[in-house]
This record gives C-alpha cells, sequence and structure tokens, in this order.
C-alpha cells in the first residue's frame, strides 16, 4: 500500500494529563486547525480528552464521537471481547480513514501522551500504512502526579518502573520489589490488589495516591489511607525517587 | 521554616523535549511573565532548555546562567565531584533565592520535565522550604523518542523500565532482559555499554537509537547501526511495546 499524498493527514494528538493549560503549544494549533476532531469514550459517559480541549472547538468542526462498545471498567477478558473490540477499532478506523480520504484532516484526541497506554495505536495500527500520520507526544499523568506531589520521580541512576494495576498481584509484588522509584497507573478497582502490592514489596511509606492530577478533584494521599471504595480507574501510585527527600 | 508569601515564586518550568512547539501553554505563559529566567548549562555550552524558548525571552527579562563547574560528560566520581556539585547547586539556589525575595518570580527552565532525571530537583530541594513552588510538568523526551518512532512504547498490562546509560553493563543486561518495553536514556558515551547490554538481553532487533527527537538534526535509526564515536550524551536507546507491531 502506498501512502495517500491528496488525503487529509491523522494527528494523534497528546492533550495532557487534564488541565487544559497543559496541552503543547502544537496539539492546541492542531485540535484548533483540524477539520475533524476525534476521540473515543465509554457509552454515555464524556470523553475525558475532550473535556480538556472543549473550550478550544468550533461549531465548524466535525466531531466523531467513537463509543466503546464495553466500558473499560467491566475489562472482560476472553475471545468474545476481543473480538468486539477488534470489530470496534477496525470501525473506527474505517470512519477516521472516510474523512482523511475525503482530504480532510483529524485530530484524535488522546489523554496524556497518545502512544503511551492509550487507544490511539489501535487507529494508527491500522491507518499509518495508507495515511500520513503524525504523533503530537503530550504530558503523561504519571508526571502530572510527581508535578503534583512536588518530589522528584527518578534521578541519578535510579530505574523507573511504570506497572499497570491490571497485573496480576504477584507480578506487581515482583516488579515493586525490584524497583527504585514506580508508578502504577490504572488503579480504581485494582486499588486494594496494588497496595497489598506495595505493602509487601516494603514500599508502603514511600507510596502516594494521587487522583485526578493537575484537574478539578484533585486528590493527594499517602496510599495506606485511601478508601478503597472510592477510587476511580484513571487514579495512579507514585513511589517517587528514594535518593530525593520527599516531601 | 515558614513560607514567605511576600516573596516571588519559583516555578520549575518542563520546557518538553526540544521543538519549541512542544511547551506547553502552561510553561509557555510563565516563562512569558516571568522577570527572572534561570537555566543550567555547561561552560562554554549554551542551555539547551533556554535554546528552546529563546524566541519568547525579552531584554525586560533578567537571566540568570547557572554554569556547572564540571561537565556531565566527565561524569567524575567520588566524594571530590560531590562536594563541588553540592558546593556549585548552594550557591545557584542563593541567587535563586536571592530573586525571590526580592519579590521576583523565577522560571526555572528544565528540559523535558523538572523532576524526571534533571537538575531542578537541586533548587527545589533547597528552596521549597522557604519559597512558594509550583512544578510545570513537561513532555519527557522518552514520549518524544516513541513519537517520532511512530510507534507505541508500552500498552495493556506491559511494563516499561526507564534506565539510565550510567548503570553498569551487568545492570542494564538484568533489568533490560526483565523489561516489556524500555528506554535507556543518557546514552552518549555508554553507547558500547547498552548496546552490548541490549544484545545479550536479546533485545536487538527491536531496539531504535533515537538522537535529538523532534531538535533540528533528529536521527533515528535501528541500534545495531549506529557508529558510537558520535552519539551525544542526550541520545536514546528506545525498545519499544512487542504487543503493538513496530514501523
Amino acid at each position: 500500500m502506498t501512502v495517500m499524498e491528496a488525503s487529509g493527514r491523522c494527528f494523534g494528538v497528546g492533550v495532557g494529563p487534564g488541565d487544559p493549560e497543559l496541552i503543547t503549544v502544537k496539539a492546541l494549533r492542531i485540535v484548533r486547525t483540524s477539520p475533524v476532531v476525534a476521540y473515543f469514550s465509554a457509552a454515555g459517559r464524556a470523553s475525558n480528552a475532550r473535556q480538556v480541549v472543549s473550550e478550544f472547538l468550533t461549531d465548524d468542526q466535525t466531531e466523531l464521537h467513537l463509543v466503546y462498545p464495553v466500558t473499560t471498567e467491566m475489562m472482560p477478558t476472553g475471545e468474545t471481547y476481543k473480538a468486539a473490540m477488534s470489530a470496534f477499532y477496525d470501525e473506527a478506523a474505517d470512519r477516521v480513514g472516510e474523512a482523511l480520504s475525503e482530504g480532510r484532516d483529524v485530530a484524535m484526541l488522546c489523554e496524556g501522551d497518545p502512544l503511551f497506554h492509550g487507544s490511539f495505536m489501535y487507529i494508527h495500527n491500522r491507518l499509518s500504512a495508507r495515511y500520513r500520520t503524525e504523533v503530537i507526544p503530550g504530558v503523561p499523568s504519571i508526571l502530572a502526579g510527581s508535578a503534583v506531589l512536588g518530589t522528584p520521580l527518578v534521578c541519578l541512576d535510579e530505574v523507573l518502573t511504570v506497572l499497570s494495576g491490571t497485573l496480576s498481584a504477584d507480578a506487581l509484588e515482583r516488579r515493586l520489589a525490584d524497583a527504585d522509584a514506580a508508578v502504577v497507573m490504572k488503579v480504581g478497582r485494582n486499588l486494594e490488589k496494588v497496595r497489598g502490592a506495595v505493602r509487601r514489596a516494603g514500599l508502603l511509606d514511600r507510596a502516594w495516591y494521587v487522583e485526578r492530577a493537575t484537574m478539578m478533584g484533585e486528590r493527594i494521599m499517602p496510599l495506606d489511607q485511601v478508601d478503597p471504595s472510592n477510587s476511580p480507574y484513571f487514579s495512579m501510585v507514585v513511589i517517587p525517587s528514594s535518593l530525593a527527600p520527599t516531601r
């Protein structure tokens, strides 16, 4: 397949961690000037990425709202789920590709960074061989976490380990026990499992819970003080550098 | 000590990976409106962070150029080096603190993100108990690396390991052998050591070398094709997600 020069460009746009001012100048320019703006969300919910840029969008822009067939919180596994998601991404890529083929640029909005844990890759994989694509990196949530904590995340020779809360308790514990500094993303309903692994790895006294970093309703507290019944999916656990003092 | 409300504010400003358009809207606002702008550099060299924002600075702003007593490339070790650097950071913090005490805001420019491998922490540690400080997170170089490669860095349950090229060959190999996806920063004169560790960890066929991502003179090539005599300190090795296809 060859890239179609007459077609529009597909931009994967990192909008940053939540504060609309933490979008990059480049991402903002592309969001403002793209005739088509696309984003994912769960059924019946607003897109977090769209909310970040909502003040910059105009009525002249076409919005492609790509609604997941299942919610992330359900986290189903197995072939039925995979097949449903694959068909969904095929259809989403078709809708984006249709706009590109008509010569219109598409800005795909991505929370944080487009290539660091995000759904953009499913569109990128399906379209990048046929259309001009460009990725605009963004500020990831993990660095919003260290910024609001005001604590160095990693320095000198330290190793940073970034984990998903969806890993097994054993995998989390093993990785954390070997970590200098670490961030666990996708905490939410995995909170008790993550906290247990942090405790067994001997890191509970260094671990912070961060929710909605840089957004309205931001919450920061020591991990051992969090109520597990009340943790959203986009919360994280930050275990900062041990070579620099924590606050 | 109590925070002095009448004094200026100390901002740790992440200016992003190099492309001036990859600064955040917030960082740009603070750089433009701060009466004092401070930055580190090696002796006889321009500051990379200042170069990123040079077009936005005006003659009305005071610049505090904080010049390291030794260069990073020398990477000396031992007590003499530590003492020299500690004295240097004490003096740098005094200069910044002086401006803050006079009621002037100071924007400390940081490449990438202020709390992710950077010298800002040495100022932050010395001043944050006395002055109002705020950290503005930035796009880190590692995400500029995956953006210019156009390859997902990490997805699903994958673990991301971020290493410093200053680690020992054995430590690098052990960490890489256990990594799903990895980035090695601070490559430069550590290139041969890093490449050997990547090879022994069985990852050479997935490893990319990225230099000056998003900047003039950007270079990307498979790690096994790099000339080791010609690698700057701010180059990196990226081993992207294995669950998403590389380009």
